[in-house]
């Protein structure tokens, strides 16, 4: 047996996420997870295989750069898995890269940061051909403001006010290093590199600064929402389609 | 009763195309003519709206910016349209702009002018997010001989060799302007500005010059290829999903 570490890119659209989430009630459509696995245990004539992703994404959650771990008895050159893979795998979901790991690498466990982006479309109409792949939102922001913000929220916090509160999680402390506000055309793209990331927390960071940007929420006031360790005190979540897991660094 | 003129967006992925081909055998899913008379009809309060197109466009065909026209009894300000309809469309067809146009206005008659795009994903793996988007063809193509099989297919013609064999067009005489290839990153992109097209067109040009830059078919014989009158002396039709009707000139 081998362990393998893969690099898998996913439109996320039609699917309910990663996995159906722990606390969550119904459980709805199909799941990356699942047709991952489904696509390995068919190469693997039947032998059942699990896999463990880096991040576990929301429904309508993109990836470029998801990471997985999965052990097999197949000898083959690691490279070749992405290939080997395309007939089994539907076109949503790809291997992007492959390699051998140590027989105790963990994908979750051993992830050193991660990056996630999120994409706002910043124009009156809406376009057909981005509805999936970004939030649409008009109106003026002031960017300077959350630019602010987003100083504000970086470094080493308990981000209480920024996780979803269905979670089970405890300690909610986490490390990011960078939020980056990148403008293009009719887009502004949120860029987050840290450590760990609580449940639903870009989303969350991602809408309390925006209603920073538009003014529902005052600007100046990121750190005292971080403070007060209270979902209610920051700003909407704004919706899956817009996010995607950039990367993972081991 | 008045008549508006309407520029019209779509991502053709879930559509069998604008509307069902008249030669076509099995009429398959929903088409965007469908969606948009409902829509209209339901603004109307059901009293029934028909629409015409500038080019019908095949399944999997996107369009930026098709124009369509209408008769209405509503009076608003043209430009109000894209957003009356917002409700009413589904999320893969938008009203882009609207305008109001004389009583005998035609959007096909009329048009003077017609660009399309076609969109080549040259690189060794697919990408999960540009798979309805693009043309996905790796390999090495020799962009020289295309430009020059290109240029050797513009002009005033009959483009029978490049014609779908389900027509029942007769006069196959058209006129292409120009025929750009445009490089990018990964993408090739080729433009196509003309004052006509026939059924298949731009697919089966697409696939000649592809076939030209592979090697497949010979460098120089574009203008054999043309003087043939044959459809079996060029190229394979390309896949709809990497054509866009990109504007319509009046």
């Amino acid at each position: 047996m081998a362990r393998i570490k893969a690099t898998v890119a996913y439109d996320g659209t039609h699917f309910s996420g990663w996995q159906v989430q722990p606390l969550e009630k119904a459980p709805t459509g199909r799941t990356i997870q699942q047709v991952v696995e489904e696509a390995l245990t068919r190469f693997h004539k039947g032998r059942e295989v699990k896999v463990s992703a880096a991040g576990r994404t929301d429904a309508g959650v993109h990836a470029y750069g998801q990471v997985i771990h999965f052990d097999t008895d197949i000898s083959m050159p690691a490279e070749k898995w992405p290939e080997a893979l395309l007939g089994h795998l539907p076109p949503d979901v790809q291997f992007v890269q492959a390699e051998y790991a140590a027989d105790d690498f963990n994908a979750r466990e051993q992830a050193t940061g991660k990056e996630y982006r999120y994409r706002v479309l910043r124009r009156r109409q809406r376009d057909v051909f981005r509805r999936n792949y970004t939030y649409h939102l008009y109106g003026p922001l002031d960017i300077v403001a959350m630019r602010e913000a987003a100083a504000t929220l970086t470094g080493t916090h308990d981000y209480t006010s920024f996780c979803g509160t269905n979670t089970a999680i405890i300690n909610k402390v986490r490390t990011i290093q960078e939020i980056e506000l990148a403008e293009s055309e009719d887009e502004l793209e949120f860029i987050y590199r840290g450590t760990g990331f609580l449940y639903h927390m870009v989303r969350i960071m991602t809408g309390t600064i925006l209603d920073i940007g538009s003014g529902k929420i005052q600007a100046g006031t990121a750190g005292d929402i971080l403070a007060a360790k209270d979902r209610r005190r920051a700003g909407k979540t704004v919706p899956g389609h817009g996010l995607y897991l950039h990367r993972v660094d081991y």
